[in-house]
């Protein structure tokens, strides 16, 4: 893989596959004695975030310091970007000083896209606007294959806001690349137009699809949205959309909870589904950093072998 | 010392003294050529901070990189946590990121402590709300014992608002631990009413205590306190609570002033006390990088030997 | 080189010329396949930070962290200052902690001058108010030097605010100190009082000015300032000062456009000038990684050879 990653729905199978194989090399380094390798000594990883996210931002971090990269913080706040500069001298000035990834977190559709025309350095779309959030579906995927041996085949459910999810459309693209077949629930005002031409199945009655799903995968409800007009009351769609307990229950034994977090517990889904064994929350998160290993790893060509 | 350290009321004397001893040899690292050890290279350590304080997160900063550790600087602000994620799910996102050690600031008296129930990891309580700040009270005996050799059998006077003060409860339970006489003396509304039950004497008269003191704490007086009903009149505290240069000059000559920072110069303490021979400020910052070092070191079990 | 880089007024030819030396150096290294040099290696280098600025704030830590120093973001919102420490205690306190060196921003002319009086360590100047700015300087000339062979003898012509402007000040006392002859351009209303006793011509006409310069550096115009009294209309000032494509055709054809950044296109400088070869904008940012690198190399006087 060479360049950058800026969507799944432009990502070969062949690249997806090695992704995912390359972070189960980089899951045994978290279970090493020491969790660090030297691959990326000596270069830099910029995480240019436009948007508040601690929580990315913060797994690419622990990515790139684990594989012996340096890290810059670079928040647009109180930045030059305040001052008036364009995105493209931001992002000259960021490869100037030697950027050799750029990690990047917009609130416009395709803004990593365009700062991928200016830089030679490899770019990372960590979320643009409502459009895709690639190293998300690597990590469902890797969490899909680690729990369940494959991707290939499996019924996936996602669940929820799925107009304004980048999680969904990363999914959605990467899921029908690995061959599993996408089943997308939401209240038809949460649906985009252009649904029909996507890759995927929609329903509006969850409790119909449950039964027959391998994964269901739990979109976050964004609190903000939820005095538009879109939406309906918070009570309303925790009934018909939220993953209770009883819910829960008719899914197959060996189905995934699935959830990109930060979760609304007790709106999408229950507490005691979060936290039970079929849930992967937190699996999620860790194998994230494995994930972003692997990328930042692919990317940048790190030095020496992987072990 | 395992686990973690949330309270120097429960922590026993020989952990307390291994800290102590194991702080000295951390010491000898600063005054080093090269003030670096590599024995918590690949570990992570994450500085949680849900309230702002640029100088005890630097601290823990310095110690940790002074060990080699990678450092995760993981603000509330903009987190996920103003998105509604609860303080389990930021805990365990971290552990599943790979956080070996969490150190925590936060608010809420006890938030740490509720923390350690949930990561497996070690968590380092760095200041919850009116109730402990175990690092600053070892780093505060750490340099009674450097200055006067020894603590045992030390008269302590902690002086100024002990009801809102965690550093003086840390300060109380260890010094008794360690054998030091504390005496507290503040106006009797910033007393806490169970003061009567902790292991002090109780004064309201700082001139009759000093002469009789070794080692005299002033604590921090916080201005937003100072409108509410239980504070008087700034020039009223400050000329019988603060310590001026006459006051000073009761103290024995061996006496200690001690002020865990920041300073209001002028109020609680006079600039040429604080910046006399007996004060200890700017030591009891370099201690705290020496304190914090020993601390995650202990904790996590760092490899190799401290020379 | 010891002590401080606090302004180019007060530094020596040599200096100046052992800092772009050893300067051309560092830039080799970041041509090497693994950008690093272990030269400060457990030296602790502070961003200390009073103002916003984080295209400066990030080329010193990528300059410290390429020599493998620990570098510690401090930022003054949400630290002890805003509790009302004063500049004194904080600079004691980082100290304390252990920094080597201080780089320091500040909006008060004179700030890093009084820091470097009250601590052992370094402090380098990273803009303090409207006085100096010299690691700019420094690039700028490093960046003339490279593109043009040498700095003494150049016509060198400063554009704008000089009145604001301590990228200007830094520039004409250093430019001065290597030979090159300035002349500043601005309006009468931007020209500081003192204008007449510094090394430079002064002109109200651009256009008679630029078919005689070798390097035209173009300062940015701060929007905040457009509405006070002293500033033109905007269109005025970008009609009588800006460069636009045809007043950039009459340099002579060596000749170089400087800019500082962050550039307001359409402003101060016109976009198809900017992205021109006669542009040096992005190589500044690049020697600027440099130049820092060999101050901070200089000043903490590394171990082992710069190769």
């Amino acid at each position: 893989m060479k360049g950058h990653l800026l969507s799944t729905e432009d990502l070969s199978r062949d690249d997806a596959l090695l992704v995912l194989d390359t972070a189960e090399r980089m899951a045994r380094v978290a279970e090493a004695s020491v969790r660090k390798l030297p691959t990326l000594r000596g270069r830099t990883v910029v995480n240019l975030f436009f948007e508040d996210s601690t929580r990315t931002r913060t797994s690419f971090e622990v990515a790139a310091k684990r594989l012996s990269a340096d890290v810059i913080n670079f928040s647009a706040r109180g930045s030059s970007v305040s001052k008036g500069e364009s995105l493209k001298d931001t992002a000259q000035t960021l490869e100037a000083m030697g950027a050799d990834a750029v990690v990047c977190r917009h609130s416009a559709s395709g803004a990593p896209h365009r700062l991928a025309t200016w830089v030679r350095g490899s770019v990372v779309n960590a979320g643009d606007g409502t459009h895709e959030h690639p190293t998300q579906a690597l990590l469902d995927a890797f969490t899909m294959r680690r729990r369940l041996g494959r991707v290939d085949g499996l019924a996936v459910t996602i669940v929820g806001d799925v107009l304004h999810s980048r999680v969904a459309r990363s999914n959605v693209w990467l899921l029908a690349t690995l061959g599993a077949s996408v089943t997308v629930v939401a209240p038809p005002t949460l649906l985009p137009i252009g649904v029909s031409s996507w890759p995927v199945e929609v329903s509006y009655d969850l409790d119909a699809v449950l039964p027959k799903t391998d994964v269901v995968m739990m979109l976050r409800v964004q609190r903000e949205r939820m005095s538009a007009a879109f939406f309906p009351t918070e009570r309303e769609y925790s009934r018909r959309y939220g993953l209770d307990v009883d819910r829960a229950a008719t899914l197959p034994e060996h189905a995934l909870v699935m959830h990109p977090g930060p979760m609304v517990r007790g709106m999408e889904i229950a507490s005691r589904v979060a936290d039970s064994d079929r849930s992967t929350v937190v699996e999620q998160v860790a194998n994230g950093v494995s994930v972003r290993m692997a990328v930042l790893y692919l990317l940048l060509g790190g030095s020496g072998e992987v072990s």
